[in-house]
């Protein structure tokens, strides 16, 4: 195998799980997952999405939100569907700014109810508001590996969005697997494609756990030279408008199989754990990840962690 | 990334599966499960273990199972901890009969209550009734990737019981990761240092999911030259001695992920999919099994088997 010496995780929950949570988390529960998320070393952290209260009510307090966590060190990001969306955020205050286009047609429409064509047309306003406010912009495209609506999508509505991205000025680009519609050899194909026609722009590989086959994509993405990685505390998340997704990686089982390989993550997974059953609690139902439940390989450690994890 | 052409599964559900549900599953629907699991395509299946009742209560029907489902073209195995075991499965007939001996003292003595050497003398006998019966023997090797009372687990006492094995004559070797303690480069370092020991003997790769790795594990096993896997229908099944183990690979999910891979497995997931929600009502809760919930790739035929998998 042919690993990196370390790997960046860009933390979703906060944003890709609040927004599918049935009930409203409060704001103060949020922070306080947030925070733990902070402390235990991740570095950026999508914390919210500036999306219609209407449309995801769980995420109507992001202006608020986003007040309180920005703290020096921690890169915040939050996510914003459409132009509006977008005003809101850079007036909230964020470091960096995702903004979503899906790869198929079917798919944005469901998702943000606009033609490609028309997503792009307003990628040109959004940058118009970033730049001068300092804000990174970070591109991501839906869908990229399969769409539910559509099946198969061809690499180059991918990597046309990317284009179109990366000639506003956009730093980095999140390549999302949305529906779990992924497979090993799609990803090694992916990334070899876009480091070949997009060099050393920051690519950063979100997985759904749909089909099974989020971990072995994520380790088929590394092999292939990716790097940064979107990842979810206790595995929370998922579009919502895919019924019965099945969430995000979870981020302190990518953190422990990075570690155990020898690729630094900087992240303090014991932190790490405590803050998935601290989010456990207050969310009231088990969360997929599983190193929360079987904790670290070391027996007295495990043992600590997870009164549950061994004999 | 270097796949093979094809992968052989063998199914271990019904034993790994039925040994760690709560109730007794009736005999009819262990034989229903069975039955529509070698329709899908499946040539291996272990079907149960000759334990004692009082032990594993739940497998008390292993003689009246093997007896009704033996059949021509499909390899029927069951598993024996003991030579009392041996002995009756060989009785009731079995094709293939698994034997198991932990790679660290302590997990050898909480599953089977023995030392290691008590097994290994053991098995000279347990090969004295399967020779002459034409009966061939599967050696596996528990906790060989890390004990959840030992920690790491040396290579070396791994091929110690490997070579034990091989020296009585078993015909394949299970290398199993019991707790879930395996990752991407353990499973690379020790297929290839399998292949490199021992040559052209078959290898079964056996991992179970308790850290989230598992997928990722067969992917490594893959890429190193393996193509013998254990997986359970569903994800059911998990060692009864480890608390909140999380299961096996579900076979429809790994023959779903090998397929779109090209990795032929001669298996019909559509069947293997209905064979998964036949199950799931038997037991009636939600098994861990992905593909199951989401279907495979083709919108059309994800539709068709899954109510709840597409719009």
């Amino acid at each position: 195998m042919d690993l990196p010496v370390q790997a960046i995780l860009r933390e979703v929950g906060p944003r890709d799980g609040f927004q599918s949570v049935k009930n409203f988390v409060p704001t103060d529960q949020k922070l306080a997952v947030i925070n733990s998320i902070r402390d235990a070393g991740i570095t950026e952290i999508e914390a919210t999405s500036f999306v219609s209260p209407k449309a995801v009510p769980q995420l109507r307090d992001a202006a608020e939100l986003m007040e309180q966590v920005m703290r020096d060190g921690v890169a915040y990001t939050a996510l914003a569907p459409n132009l509006r969306g977008a005003q809101h955020a850079v007036a909230a205050g964020v470091n960096r700014l995702a903004v979503v286009i899906s790869a198929s047609e079917a798919h944005n429409q469901a998702n943000i109810r606009r033609a490609i064509d028309e997503s792009l047309a307003d990628l040109d306003a959004i940058f118009d508001i970033a730049d001068p406010n300092g804000v990174d912009v970070i591109g991501s495209v839906a869908v990229s590996f399969g769409c539910p609506y559509q099946g198969d999508v061809p690499l180059p509505d991918v990597f046309k969005i990317v284009q179109a991205y990366l000639e506003r000025g956009a730093k980095s680009i999140i390549i999302a697997d949305t529906t779990g519609m992924a497979t090993p050899n799609r990803v090694d194909a992916l990334v070899r494609d876009f480091q070949h026609q997009f060099g050393e722009v920051q690519l950063i590989l979100h997985f759904h756990n749909n089909r099974g086959t989020a971990m072995a994509n994520l380790l088929a993405a590394l092999n292939a030279g990716a790097t940064s990685f979107d990842t979810a505390l206790g595995g929370i998340g998922g579009c919502p408008y895919v019924p019965k997704a099945a969430g995000n990686l979870a981020t302190e089982d990518v953190v422990y199989m990075l570690e155990e390989m020898g690729v630094h993550t900087g992240v303090d997974l014991e932190k790490l754990i405590r803050a998935a059953h601290r989010l456990q609690r207050f969310l009231g139902y088990s969360l997929p990840g599983q190193v929360m439940k079987s904790g670290p390989r070391d027996p007295e450690r495990a043992a600590q962690l997870c009164d549950f994890c061994t004999h």
